[in-house]
């Protein structure tokens, strides 16, 4: 640290120089992220409540009822009654409460879960930190988990079994009715990672799957508002069937406002849930049905284009996710990609490129990309 | 959900009036947190980067490099050289980041740590998940962890001892010099949560006690810049003495920039880095040394007031933080200042009403504090 400080007009000079560096969404020139540029909605309501802290909610009882008014709105878009649930820091989180409530709830000595292959990464960290071993169960040919092969895997010591609706890497959707009836015959908390596909699945038109609390095995699924809810980064969600799950998961606090914690982390950002309750209240499920849309013809534009230029999709997209490959090298492809200036991924476990379509990616940006690729 | 949107001007309208049931800062009644409004500085750059994800680095090279910078600052005022770390949702992901890695690096099969009686109540939570068995060593007289007790609990399990530069009870600091020599000598890591002190020690005058990585034995500290940093929540801070430290934690990414990831958290806010780094290249040494001495002196203003008036302190404070008692019964003493709106908190553990004086109480909340509690 300097011995002194500078003039706030200096400071700010120095970070928009240093910002210059950072892509920016509205560029269209980001289509790896899950996440993208909040609505401005969203950073005028974070703006507004950014001193406050839901972990102290007895200071903050306005921003205390913004979160439980976003989590009730989260929870009957996924047909949930009666449910609870936190704004927390990311996915992440939200899938380690998860899986903590059911790994306390079991109390078996060996716990045990059961993980599609294609499970978020962030259950690495989980399975590690909590000494959960986890199982996985393979995939078919659409890259859903194969609920059959979920069936083997469950065993006296399975504590939860985990569905994702809407992959990170392929916006697949697991067939969670079948996990559902899996979860209810052998007694398991199922859980459902809908960190991507929580906000996109509601809003589809014609979509047919239920994932959600409408099936009885569904315990807690995860829905993440910084991701396709376009609310501002760090906002996770998880919700919780039934608020018993909080007795597994509660921690005695000592000096604040609140006798008990239930989330992982301790002071949260009240900003959070006022961003989100902003995103939701000026859009409306017609402007999330929109935003939703567009990213869906976007996603079928580069999806067709990619075709007629002769490159392979790995998967009919399901959700705003295209992924494909080249008929040479596909990882050669990525990188000149790169070169011009696109940020794709490359996922070694497919041999695929893959892009994410959120809502900062528009048809233009979609037609330059393709005009890239096909010249590459 | 509501099926249509509202205009932004009806959103920000209804955001406003549901603002009106937080507290604020500024009003000087918030006694009870260990947070402050953020500086004018702090808020400016939170805004500017708050589409910035850390989690994805490549993306956004600007903010991390704010982080970078960031931590390399926290380092130095804590003595370090050559140190790693991020700045992460709070103190309890930091903690967490600290113990998950003295575990996984110890191997042990029922591991242990050893922790002072007064240690932050996010270690219940870290131990309950990391399966990490809790060992809690007495106080001394002064409310710090007695080393000759840690001694006591610490056996070949013990993967751990932890300290702390500032208890959010009462503001002590443990005798971590002591800690370190006896980590050193069983040769276990040694984790110092300077979650709150970590930003007032480096700037106290007169302050004497070592505390940091000039202590040979101490592996890894936690620092929260959204505490006495006065940086936007949420912004906590972490940061291990060796490099190596980070290949016991490190998860694989599938489809980001970055090929490995580090913190607990994914997605992680690059505006937090930046409002961090604005508040330290805004005050500088000098400024935080302003704002230190500021707190000290209303903390003394309220420790002679009440000393005066007949309270009895609970420990001579050491931070910013008054713990004191009443001749009658403190519980009520509590209640009726609770009723004339003061945020105080009542630790029941000590039976005292403790204040912390963070940089939004000034000397008239003080005086008018005083005046209150002498009526009560």
């Amino acid at each position: 640290m300097h011995l002194n400080g500078l003039s706030k007009k200096k400071v700010m000079a120095e970070l928009k120089r240093i910002q210059k560096q950072d892509q920016r969404y509205e560029d269209g020139k980001i289509l790896s992220s899950m996440c993208t540029k909040p609505l401005p909605m969203a950073e005028k309501a974070y703006r507004l409540f950014l001193s406050s802290n839901l972990g102290d909610s007895g200071l903050f009882p306005g921003s205390a009822r913004l979160e439980k008014e976003a989590i009730n709105q989260l929870a009957q878009l996924l047909h949930g009654q009666n449910c609870v649930g936190f704004l927390v820091s990311g996915g992440t989180e939200a899938n380690l409460m998860a899986l903590l409530t059911a790994r306390n709830m079991a109390q078996t000595s060996q716990p045990e879960v059961v993980l599609p292959e294609s499970a978020h990464f962030s259950f690495t960290k989980i399975c590690s930190m909590l000494n959960l071993k986890p199982v996985y169960a393979g995939l078919d040919s659409s890259f859903k988990v194969d609920s059959s092969l979920v069936e083997k895997c469950v065993n006296k010591n399975t504590v939860a079994i985990v569905g994702t609706a809407g992959t990170s890497e392929l916006g697949a959707v697991d067939p969670i009715e079948e996990l559902s009836t899996l979860a209810l015959k052998h007694d398991v908390w199922l859980h459902v990672d809908a960190a991507f596909g929580g906000l996109v699945l509601p809003f589809l038109e014609n979509a047919e799957c239920k994932f959600d609390f409408t099936l009885d095995a569904v315990k807690s699924m995860t829905v993440d508002p910084h991701k396709m809810g376009m609310a501002a980064i760090p906002t996770g969600g998880i919700i919780f069937k039934e608020s018993k799950a909080l007795d597994f998961i509660k921690t005695e606090t000592s000096y604040l406002t609140d006798p008990y914690q239930y989330t992982f982390v301790g002071t949260r950002p009240g900003a959070a849930a006022a961003s989100t309750w902003a995103v939701f209240r000026s859009l409306g499920i017609d402007g999330f049905k929109k935003t939703v849309s567009k990213c869906m013809k976007t996603t079928q534009l580069l999806a067709d284009g990619l075709c007629e230029a002769g490159f392979k999709l790995v998967v009919k997209p399901t959700l705003n996710i295209v992924a494909f490959r080249s008929v040479k090298e596909t990882k050669h492809l990525a990188e000149k990609l790169w070169e011009d200036g696109w940020f794709v991924s490359y996922i070694p476990r497919y041999d695929c490129i893959r892009i994410v379509v959120m809502p900062h990616v528009n048809k233009q940006h979609a037609l330059a990309f393709l005009k890239d690729a096909v010249a590459d």
